[in-house]
């Protein structure tokens, strides 16, 4: 029997304010609404049957669904409308009106007591509870201790070494530099870069040529630990070893290898990373320059074409690079191969430019000041046959182009394989730039302390809901991007040792999941940062404190080696390239039949109790969250499939199409990103439950974390799991309930949390993460 | 008669699927529906109560809703689970076994019909389509012309000969200084104020007093217009001329201003406001600074008791103020009379420190860095009984506090009453800012060209959909976040104008009005900047093209004049005593009864054509848009309300009350910005209408930019309006549909839009904003 129906039983009518006031105010506790159901279970007065049916509207775990709550309104209006003023009085008047007639001696005495309860407290709900048993709490236990070094190792993994070492370089304080001119800053960071390379942490970019290690492993952890401290300095040492040598490192034959790269290690030859053309930022492949090849004297010229061909924003061309891995056409008797890697000398060992290199300052930026990006130009620059980085294609004896990849596509992804490192390393370095942001503005909330109540004494911000609330979701959401990326890093490393010589053997799919993680850390760290700025008011705009510099300088990770919007849309493709191999070649009913099978599994997924279940054991199980993320990807991939399916069918213009799908394939990445993400997260958490590395108390709090992160995420797609009947609305209230229990159960140990991050004192080095609360030194 | 009834309609099984391929792809045109529903009609062999049936799950202004779509994969699945895989295969099939054995021989050929077509296009929509009429437009024709003169001439409201003087000093390639040395760029900002003195821009600041002007408006128009150029310019302005000058304007008796306020319009005087302290950045009330009455003397001693208590971030102090409105407690006989504010020498004309006042600079800057903040202490500083500023409380004859007004709570907001005009600044100089950003971005992303078919001409950014949605909304609530300034503006002139003497008569819904729209301005121009940052890419992030500079200086306005989350408190405190107010003294009946009310408001509102109706022209309705965004801001603030009243009712602690649904206050409060920044919009639209001044197509493009603006909002906050029922899931997404109309629409004219800013080339300033798409010259 529907619960619509109630509102017809002219027994039940009565009651139906009662009902009104129960789920109206959005605010009751599940053991409020336990209390109220035992009190209509003693009413033995009403049929059965309608016993059964009034109660039924006051289960907690089911809540009336939107339909339900309109059709409550509308009878309730409907009635109310037609009374006389006086009869609108009280809840007996109202109740009695409703049933019309029908009302008996019980129900008028049983409403007669409730208003009499209600007239004390002015509020039906308080007052019922007084007979009502004491609520039974709902809520697990909080774990009381969270332990920082265990969390911290399981945060560091396997590198442990080199984070401490890449630690003990940052914890100098002379490692910090902010507001110098650009030439100082500049020379600055460069003579960081040089005693990095000293210490050796540039050898491990060459897995096989410049260390005995199989592979980046040890480079990642430099990267993403160093990422805690100047940002500048991460980025010249990604492009000096990561970009600049890996290019020879992937793309080259073992003797150019063996040339380059132990030089390059020791910064003895400094590289830059020529791609990026002004008039083809993140369009690689339509890129100008053009290396000609003359079979005869077996040399490329290297020629800019055109000043849209321009080389732009390359870290070292403005002043220290003295070599450069150039990206250009490469022409061979009229015929265009598309894009290769040549390694191309622009500066001599005093710093003075090569004949036909033009080279100047791309201007001041941003941030990322101690970074010297510059333009080059090409101007019938010749270079030997060898500059040609040849692992994957050469000249042969002939003077003609070869290549181990016949399809010009096919070569190309490969080649752009290489970046593939780079953004594995964009990505830690923004997360890292994110948890230092996080550590500062945490720091700060615990100790400063702002208004509170009338002559008593001030709050600490993290007292403040809106406060938890602006960083507790983004700590969480920083612990579960640690995992995406650390997984990542595993990937790269598996597919390196499966590989040969350092190379990966299959990089598609890694290419998509670090596309996709690049995207989110570094959406994630632009947001985070700026929120932690704005959360330390003031004192979080001073350059003291850090948090403008790291904004101003994580802002362009957004952009750099691969604009978020165009690598979420490769994602999407990827993504839709394997739906389409499930129906390739079938027709309408297959889709048809699918659509079924996924209709029964959603039935199912969607029952009504897993819809309206609003328990906290149930809100907080990582099952839970898991299929919502997966719903939500498999749904929007489902959708964009049909929806490109069904216009390449009409035959609309391919681009077109793309255009048009275009923001339904941004949603898409977006979801398959939030969905590795929480994967991984889950996968290490339940590798360290077996491995028992981390105590179950520590777990605990990760879980707690994890389950912020994930229904905050499920809050922000409300929009789609309500729409989709995944979710009900009272369980979108519930969520946010149980949100707020999870804020104020993680606030006591956000300064814990932080702590495991193990950011070095001097990276911090802001005066407001180094508060002491009862003698602040402001 | 139900439509999940139908289910259950052996007649009708048979077409099931087929509404499932109508209502899943969650792509088809109201027209297709529209088609489908003919064809429908048009199956003679169907009982005429079945037909109907069938055609209502098919009317374009009906979809399911989430439980009806629910129902029928239900249905669906459970059967499809029975059939063996061959009965499965193909759409004839699958109905028939939908039906069992009652399909009729009508029915089986219709369906093969069906099937055959489908065979052929292996889509049923498309298939359908054939046989029917041609879709009819559903659209309106879009205007064809915008006025981009008369939209301006709308903008730029009363004091256009003020704005255009503006201009014409912004317009010198002169005023605009990024990557220096601190030092200069203070003594550059300096020397620009010094020139719009002599200008007379400072004289509007004191309406009877340096201005034969009755009010701020001409200081106002000032403030914004020169908020497109520099910004520390601006607000050194703000603080010289306004918060400084304007606290002795408005606190000060008339021989007060009359001794200040000349030489500090002509910037003779160089002034500081010197409230805000360390330990109390955004709770004036808190303050500790002391001014200690000496009654036989007759002078004050001005002291700094704390570190807490150091005046900080202190425009001016640092190294420009001569003097400074210091506000400190008054203590006089061993009481304490609050915080006021006194006006105390800090320098001599040479720029030495007084005998005991220290200064120091607050350091370098994320932005702003052309002001020279600073700190203050004061060593027991004597000043003269003339020192306190003395409208509203001076010392008697007998050395006794006196007052105007004698509550202390009311005499304190009277005294930030004062910064009212602060804000109303703040709000559209933070407007402005977002201006120059849309200008800059909107320009590049009309020229510069990415990607595009493959051997085809590659496409400008703005015809991307990712790349409209990040810019055209933004730019659309700057349009309406334009006359919501102006109307703030225009009511604090008119309190003047009914107040005494230049000082608002009464300025508490003004407080209100202008905390929630300096909110929403700061936070529309944060974000905005950054997204037109990050539209731009790696140009973006190049000084040289401003976007750094804007986003660094606005990033503090969220901050400045009051932490948005501390101000959006205050308001929703006031909406919550206004609503208190109806129901003072009453008890629990009144409360449902209003429910009640309420519920036959909502029933009305939400009857089942509006929850549902999906046309364009209602979508673009703005009856629609304001009635969904005063629902929201009505149902928040009920909802607080109760959560409020239940508490209290209970005795929970009042500030543990405050600090639980201090989230919620928020979202009332932005809710209430959105709403009165809308009815802003629509009043100057109206306006402009009847007033004829603006013609019918110009308005009807401004109409869609508020259109966007409004859907956009109600996009965002779907969880509220679906969790309500106030729409329906199917709604939802055909305001998702009706925004890429609107801004497919609206991206033709986007140059013109930004053009109607009226903002000088030499703000824009950007290389990118000056791209010819002909020849780029990067």
């Amino acid at each position: 029997m529907s619960r619509t129906q109630l509102l017809e039983d002219p027994e039940l009518r009565a009651f139906l304010p009662l009902l009104l006031v129960a789920w109206s105010d959005g605010d009751l506790e599940p053991s409020d609404r336990d209390a109220l159901h035992a009190h209509v279970e003693r009413m033995p007065w009403l049929r059965p049957a309608a016993r059964l049916a009034l109660a039924s509207w006051l289960v907690p775990s089911s809540p009336p669904n939107a339909e339900e709550m309109a059709a409550l309104r509308d009878a309730l209006a409907n009635v109310a409308g037609t009374l006389a003023p006086e009869r609108r009085a009280d809840l007996v008047s109202l109740g009695l009106s409703m049933a019309g007639d029908r009302a008996d001696e019980d129900t008028k005495r049983a409403l007669a007591d409730l208003e009499a309860e209600l007239g004390a407290s002015s509020f039906a709900t308080a007052a019922l509870l007084r007979a009502a048993p004491a609520p039974t709490p709902t809520r697990t236990v909080t774990p009381s201790s969270f332990d920082v070094a265990s969390a911290r190792r399981l945060l560091d993994g396997p590198e442990v070494d080199i984070r401490e070492r890449a630690r003990a370089f940052l914890a100098d304080p002379e490692r910090r530099a902010y507001g110098l001119p650009v030439s100082d800053y500049r020379a600055k960071v460069t003579s960081w870069l040089s005693m990095l390379a000293k210490e050796g942490f540039g050898q491990y970019a060459y897995p096989g040529i410049t260390t005995d290690r199989p592979d980046l492993g040890a480079f990642f952890a430099t990267f993403e630990t160093l990422a805690y401290g100047d940002l500048s300095l991460v980025v010249k040492l990604g492009v000096q070893f990561g970009l600049f040598g890996g290019s020879i490192y992937f793309l080259g034959t073992d003797a150019q290898r063996q040339k380059y790269l132990p030089a390059a290690a020791r910064l003895e030859l400094a590289g830059c990373f020529a791609m990026s053309e002004v008039g083809h930022g993140s369009d690689v492949q339509s890129l100008e320059t053009e290396a000609r090849w003359d079979a005869e004297r077996r040399v490329f010229v290297v020629v800019t074409p055109s000043e849209s061909a321009r080389k732009d924003w390359i870290g070292g061309a403005a002043e220290s690079a003295r070599v450069a891995t150039v990206f250009a056409r490469l022409l061979a008797h009229g015929e265009d191969h598309g894009v290769h890697a040549f390694v191309v000398p622009i500066r001599d060992d005093a710093g003075t430019l090569k004949d036909g290199v033009r080279a100047s300052d791309s201007g001041h930026k941003m941030g990322l000041n101690g970074v010297d990006n510059g333009r080059l130009w090409f101007d019938r620059v010749e270079v030997p046959e060898e500059a040609l980085l040849a692992r994957i294609a050469w000249m042969n004896a002939d003077g003609r182009y070869e290549s181990a990849i016949e399809n010009p596509k096919h070569r190309f992804f490969t080649m752009l394989g290489t970046l593939v490192g780079g953004r594995v390393s964009v990505a830690s370095g923004a997360l890292s730039a994110s948890k230092v942001a996080l550590t500062i503005a945490i720091r700060y909330a615990t100790t400063r302390r702002q208004f509170g109540p009338e002559r008593g004494e001030e709050l600490p911000l993290l007292a403040y809901p809106t406060h938890r609330r602006r960083l507790l979701p983004r700590l969480a959401t920083a612990y579960v991007l640690s995992f995406a990326v650390a997984s990542l890093q595993a990937r790269f490393v598996a597919a390196q040792n499966a590989g040969k010589d350092g190379v990966p053997a299959e990089t598609r799919d890694l290419e998509a999941a670090a596309a996709a993680i690049k995207a989110a850390a570094s959406a994630h760290a632009v947001d985070t940062v700026a929120e932690c700025r704005r959360a330390c008011g003031g004192q979080g705009y001073l350059s003291v404190n850090r948090l403008p510099q790291i904004m101003d300088d994580v802002e362009v990770f957004t952009t750099f080696e691969g604009d978020n919007t165009v690598l979420l849309q490769l994602v999407a493709k990827g993504l839709l390239s394997g739906y389409k191999k499930r129906f390739d070649g079938v027709g309408f009913s297959t889709i048809v039949r699918h659509l079924m099978k996924k209709a029964h599994v959603v039935a199912t997924e969607k029952n009504v109790i897993a819809v309206r279940r609003v328990d906290p054991e149930h809100l907080r199980d990582r099952e839970f969250h898991l299929a919502a993320f997966r719903y939500r990807e498999e749904r929007l991939l489902e959708t964009a499939a049909l929806r490109l399916k069904k216009r390449i069918e009409k035959k609309h213009d391919a681009q077109a199409t793309m255009l048009e799908v275009q923001e339904h394939l941004v949603a898409l990445a977006w979801a398959h990103a939030d969905r590795i993400a929480l994967e991984a997260f889950d996968d290490a958490l339940r590798g360290a439950k077996e491995a028992g590395t981390v105590d179950a108390a520590t777990l605990a709090h990760l879980d707690t974390l994890g389950a912020l992160h994930a229904l905050t995420r499920i809050r922000d797609e409300a929009e789609l799991f309500l729409s989709e009947g995944y979710v009900e609305p009272a369980k979108v209230s519930a969520i946010r309930k149980e949100t707020t229990s999870l804020l104020d159960e993680l606030a006591a140990n956000a300064g814990a949390f932080v702590e495991a991050f193990g950011i070095p004192d001097a990276c911090l080095a802001a005066p407001i993460a180094f508060m002491d609360p009862a003698h602040p030194r402001w």
